[in-house]
């Protein structure tokens, strides 16, 4: 017989249903045990005067085991769960739980431990679907732009932007990097006449960071695109699938989001709100009496990330703000500059940086001289040599899917991801 | 203005072309520019005389430097190119083209040392259209039939299925692995209850190979799903997917492929033929005179595969092969077994094993069991604990994206990569 989900089974249906026990009362006369798929929960009672050869099996399921039944389906109004349960005519036990390790009290660690075990509920499954599809529409927006997906290469010959907060590896006799960013090659793309391309592929930093925004590994959805006249035109196909994004996920999940998440998806109007970061600092200042520390100066801090957020939700009732004109000290080698200033921006949601984008520098001579002016040399010439044979001008930006996705969520970005991975958590 | 593609240029528009200069004759009073740009090439007409303001920049254009033309189209039956070409009022260029380190006849190495000039010609192009057409189509096939996407950590704790062939890097204070393979984390969904999952991301291969199909980094393209009767499951929804992605693409890229790499696509029959190991030899024995070696016993070995194709397409006329029943010493020791016959497959392309498939394990004491006669102990455990608490019977197979693409347009692994990744190759 084939499997039925059980969202799908109707009154009267003779049906197979498989799936993990979330609950089991085995009584004197009576046993009722439900179980769950991803689709729903159900209720088998089995009478066990009239059903003993179900009994022995019966004795033997314990709580989170994963078992087949198949039976018929019957509405019973007495029945809490849809009204509807099924009255067996065989069980059989796929697989036996031993007693869990955790309880619901458990610590943030230890559920971490056993994650796949924390992951059984729908609240955690909703996250992996809402995910799933914010990463499906974002590549259908750029498959139906004619952007081509590239995989580069995350094992690379040289530590690409600095050398720290890079992981190194041994490469049979020599040292190999892991890829910090594919911003290289993404540009790499862009001197091959790809025109648009997007990636996405894990991205590693090894940062000692224990905030609940970072971690050392992550999915990055990469951009870069050719023939843009400024990074405007950047600012203006992220702006355009944001909108995209929030509204089909507001469609699909909305509502379920509210629900379990409390959680308001807002789809953004357009233009998003842009402020100079000297403008934001002065506003932040003026309204909330934030002091920038001198230390800072020419780049946005986490207090002012979050600040910001009240800014712009009090000043244009939005969650999005674009920050642009930071100091050429506080950004990468490759972004252009225009009369000394980085032609780029970062892209805040709901106080946390969701973004860099900027337009890049594609003249040789200048690029090389930019990173010099870093004191970047040996490190980057595999990278500036793709400037030197003709290179058209372009643009682009990231987006961490695991931060974009808790931001829908509310949550922090160790219940966001699968598997979270951070300096003191290699497992499971 | 807005920037018109090549391709969709008509007579008479005013227009603006961006490209690479292809060619360039540059004479007394005339000069003739052949852009390229992602969609096609165009010829740009400049009667010096008439436009004298344009000829020092065009004095400086080299080859392959990347300019923007203003003009207007004009249709021209002398032109070979399409019988159009722009006759321009502006002309800039964007990026200048240093003299070209590679010819046509430089050597491979050479060749992939300077990749991205490598690929400005259409042929390569294409293998990346190709490619992101192939990952969609199989991308729309699992999200239409409700599978998740995850996204598993790359860096891992323990060597996963041996310690040889794995990249091992320094992690803060301890050591850490490269993923060879999502396997384990695939088969954690199942035991998350997330019932139907796909990956796809990059595998690495610490191997010393220097064959034209194995490389240290790929694209893989994982599947795992819950609720399967037997890997036939496995090989029916396999088979489903081959035959849709070949068919799509040989809707959208048939003939170009036929002319461009000279190769046929042929949309496959169903069922696919299935033959077990012991008779395959046999027919390869009795057909062609081929001899196992002793040591191969109970595994498909690289002579045999190839051999293969040649009996699947003489028996059947079929480029696919489905090859069951290997020797359980051959096989992982996570695939199901039953009369101590691993229940898994190796889907045969052309000669090539493009997928091993199968049923897993998922009953803690078997597979425990199964890890110890291997000799796996400890480095497994983090994994075999997966299944101590309830787990679907399930199954699943992986496939390469770049063999697959490369078995699409009969090319090497070397071709089909963007940036190709080997024992003594790094870079760019």
């Amino acid at each position: 017989m084939k499997r039925t989900y059980i969202s799908n089974i109707c009154d009267g249906d003779n049906c197979k249903v498989q799936g993990f026990v979330e609950n089991i009362r085995n009584k004197h006369t009576m046993a009722f045990i439900v179980v769950r798929d991803i689709t729903g929960k159900i209720q088998i009672t089995v009478n066990k005067t009239e059903s003993p050869e179900l009994v022995e099996t019966i004795n033997k399921i314990t709580l989170e085991s994963f078992i087949t039944v198949e039976g018929k389906a019957v509405k019973n109004d007495y029945v809490k769960l849809n009204k509807i349960e099924i009255l067996p005519v065989s069980i059989s036990i796929d697989s036996i739980a031993e007693p869990l390790p955790i309880q619901p009290d458990a610590s943030i660690d230890l559920k971490m431990d056993y994650r796949w075990l924390e992951l059984r509920n729908r609240k955690n499954q909703l996250i992996f679907q809402v995910q799933t599809y914010i990463t499906k529409v974002m590549r259908d927006f750029f498959l139906e732009r004619n952007f081509l997906e590239i995989h580069s290469p995350k094992l690379i010959g040289a530590a690409s932007e600095s050398g720290s907060d890079v992981f190194e590896l041994k490469y049979f006799d020599r040292k190999a990097f892991l890829s910090q960013s594919p911003q290289f090659y993404k540009q790499m793309a862009m001197a091959s006449g790809f025109e648009r391309i997007f990636e996405i592929g894990p991205v590693f930093r090894a940062e000692k960071s224990y905030t609940n925004k970072h971690t050392t590994e992550f999915t990055g959805f990469d951009v870069e695109m050719s023939c843009i006249e400024s990074f405007n035109d950047i600012m203006d196909i992220e702006q355009e699938l944001i909108v995209e994004v929030i509204k089909k996920v507001k469609e699909k999940f909305g509502d379920e989001i509210q629900e379990l998440f409390n959680q308001e998806v807002i789809v953004p109007t357009v233009p998003f709100p842009t402020i100079s970061l000297k403008d934001l600092y002065k506003e932040l200042e003026e309204k909330y009496n934030y002091v920038l520390p001198d230390s800072e100066k020419g780049d946005l801090t986490t207090e002012a990330e979050k600040l910001s957020y009240k800014y712009v939700k009090e000043t244009y009732n939005h969650e999005f703000l674009f920050v642009t004109n930071f100091s050429k000290d506080k950004r990468p080698f490759y972004h252009m500059r225009k009369d000394d200033i980085p032609q780029g921006y970062d892209l805040i949601w709901k106080g946390v940086e969701i973004t860099t984008g900027s337009q890049r520098e594609h003249r040789y001579d200048i690029l090389k001289q930019q990173a010099e002016e870093k004191g970047l040399g040996e490190d980057v010439k595999f990278y500036t040599e793709f400037f030197r044979y003709g290179c058209p001008p372009h643009g682009g930006f990231g987006i961490g899917i695991d931060r974009l996705t808790m931001l829908f969520l509310g949550i922090g970005i160790k219940d966001v991801m699968f598997i979270f991975r951070g300096p003191n958590r290699l497992n499971p």
